[in-house]
């Protein structure tokens, strides 16, 4: 079955926003192993729209349209696909009383315009909103569908996946059933390298990979007539990735990021930890404390930029900073030491660099970042050199410094 | 004069990656007032492509082209690219002694499919890559235009910048300038009804806002057969601007940042900062530090997640925690006056807050961010209520501490 998406909106045109609901919708659509081979994005005209929809009813089965619902003369995304879907709209009930009951708890006004949201093809299957005024809509005509979502992403999302996954997946023969293995401390094309045989040969399941900053995340999918066949086809596969990949593996639940996977582990062995930062600046910290519930293991952080901080702070001693640089191992492994201490924490996890764009040298060239680790007093370093901007730099520093702390843990605690 | 964009990349059709070229290349095209009707995206598939820009070739008065110049055999965007514009193909010394140099300074040995990349349709414009192995291309066929630009967002900025900008510029009979004005500390909507009667009754300069967290964009663009004319234009609507926004307005340059604009105020006013965070946990004294040079403004920070860290790093009373809780005024001002006296700086800067999902209650719902400012001992605080996810939440409260830390410093120092 194949699958098309068309989004709707000027400021997609304009470029005052990043289409990310196309992103989204496509992940999940190449999940449900369904194929897509367009993507347009048009403007809020119903001429261009309706010659647009004309075509792709022509080449795909099923259209996906994200915009265009809102409760201005633009919008016409609704007025324009029914048309085309030959419908006549009609006003839904519920639909008329939730937009009622969302703009009175926001203590908002209702105008003449938002009655327009309550406005429905005929026989459609309508998928209401709970996150704004604009119910999204299903129709069918034979083969063909359309799914007309609204485009704001906190409220697209969260229809997708709870009424719209559901949809396209009853719509297959076969069932599809996916699994995430995330992967930290390996690069892109070395972790691609090491599946290339189970890239080439794949038909089903197939295994592709997706590359984020400083992880790499393998989707394997299965296609089978149930649920139980694909996950028992998805597990030799799984099987064989954990024998390649190892500890480089940190979680195979979608939901679960590195930080996550890293809290955890510390929870698990009870441990408190600490940072240290000096070129990051907080941006470590700062991610551990995504992870709702970390106050259990996080407590205190210090970002030491100066080299006063450093002594001050973590105890740094001036003459390790004279003989060796803020940016050395010396100084990345007193920065550790010194963090745990000052805290009371079990463990403290130290970074310190040169982001750039100034300040690097033929020595120690922009790019290179320290890390140090300190573990119930043991104390343990790594060399790091990154390319690209000051920001990319600091990014990268950041999930290597979440992939060092855990695999000093493992290797300490579990090794 | 039209202009469409056509992405090409099986990877955009998966979702495995963002398309962050399609909008920067759409605010540029908007920036040179160029009309963008549609935007594709299609997989590395010959036959689909060529049908796409025979359809963009008739619609369109340029085509620009992302992605698929790689040197494998999927890569096929420049050979269809050619065959529909009636071109050759053709060897470019120039481009290939550049590959040659490329790879060898990166110590990678050269394979007989680099030298694809090399091949240029004849009598074309060749963009040379600095960043790449794959050169861009303009193709001219009497009116109409195609631009070929590589897909890695790295090498296809700058490329767009530094020569297909100049490029499309020098087509248009009349020069387009604009100017970008940057907001904080008021909200999209405000902004907006602020100036809607110049929005609305606008042709020529235009003012366009462009929603960011925490901020808010507005660009005026002027058409004039001259420079001089465009910016002699666009100065009475800046001047408005500026009437209207006060010092809502952080910057009229397009490259300064909120961060950025913070840390010249500091500067400017020989002022050291420190920051104290809990909800936000290091994310604000990471953003300054996004900043070259801020080390002579900043030299430490505290992450103080528990309330023992508040006490202890900070100086918070212990009362006060337990009188009013963590996230109330009297300890965000707590956090601002002790994070001064503990950093022995000018000014501090401090964020408490729910971030959630947890830890909400009735009176302190999930959003409720108290922040502290002390400057030179005088201490302010703010209140903030924000509405999203445990990261939005806590991305707001960024912005708006660097918002607040801007408004007392130029209250108190040029009020």
């Amino acid at each position: 079955m194949t699958v098309e998406l068309i989004c709707v909106g000027t400021e997609l045109l304009l470029g005052n926003i990043v289409n990310t609901n196309a992103a989204f919708i496509s992940e999940k659509c190449a999940m449900l192993g369904l194929s897509m081979y367009y993507q347009s994005v048009v403007g809020d005209n119903p001429g261009r729209l309706e010659h647009l929809l004309r075509m792709a009813k022509e080449r795909s089965d099923v259209i996906i349209l994200s915009g265009g619902l809102g409760p201005t003369q633009d919008d016409l995304t609704k007025e324009t696909a029914a048309e085309v879907m030959g419908k006549k709209l009609v006003e839904d009930a519920r639909a008329r009383n939730e937009i009622q009951e969302f703009m009175a708890k926001r203590g908002r006004g209702i105008t003449e315009n938002n009655w327009k949201q309550a406005l429905v093809p005929e026989g459609c299957i309508v998928l209401y909103n709970s996150n704004g005024t604009a119910p999204g809509i299903i129709m069918e005509d034979g083969d063909s569908r359309m799914i007309l979502l609204p485009g704001p992403p906190n409220e697209l999302v969260p229809m997708f996946e709870e009424q719209v996954y559901p949809y396209l997946r009853s719509l297959q023969p076969e069932i599809i059933c996916s699994k995430m293995v995330k992967l930290c401390g390996i690069g892109e094309s070395s972790a691609e390298t090491k599946i290339l045989d189970l890239i080439s040969e794949q038909k089903n399941p197939t295994v592709a990979p997706y590359a984020k900053t400083g992880e790499v995340h393998l989707r394997i999918t299965a296609k089978a007539e149930d649920e139980k066949t694909a996950f028992a086809m998805i597990e030799p596969v799984e099987e064989i990735l954990k024998q390649r990949f190892g500890d480089c593996i940190f979680t195979d639940d979608p939901q679960v990021t590195l930080e996550m996977a890293v809290a955890e582990l510390l929870k698990k062995h009870c441990l408190t930890v600490a940072t240290a930062e000096s070129c990051t600046g907080g941006l470590l910290a700062g991610r551990l404390i995504n992870v709702p519930g970390i106050s259990g293991q996080l407590q205190e952080g210090y970002i030491t930029y100066s080299n006063e901080a450093k002594e001050k702070l973590l105890g740094v001693s001036h003459k390790t900073l004279e003989t060796y640089g803020a940016v050395s191992p010396e100084t990345a492994a007193e920065m550790a030491e010194g963090g745990a201490k000052a805290a009371g924490a079990d463990v403290c996890i130290a970074v310190t660099g040169i982001a750039g764009p100034e300040g690097g040298t033929e020595e120690k060239p922009v790019g290179l970042v320290y890390l140090g680790c300190c573990l119930r007093g043991k104390v343990y370093t790594e060399k790091n050199l990154y390319s690209g901007s000051r920001s990319k730099i600091r990014e990268y520093s950041v999930a290597s410094a979440l992939t060092f702390l855990r695999r000093v843990i493992l290797e300490e605690l579990e090794g």
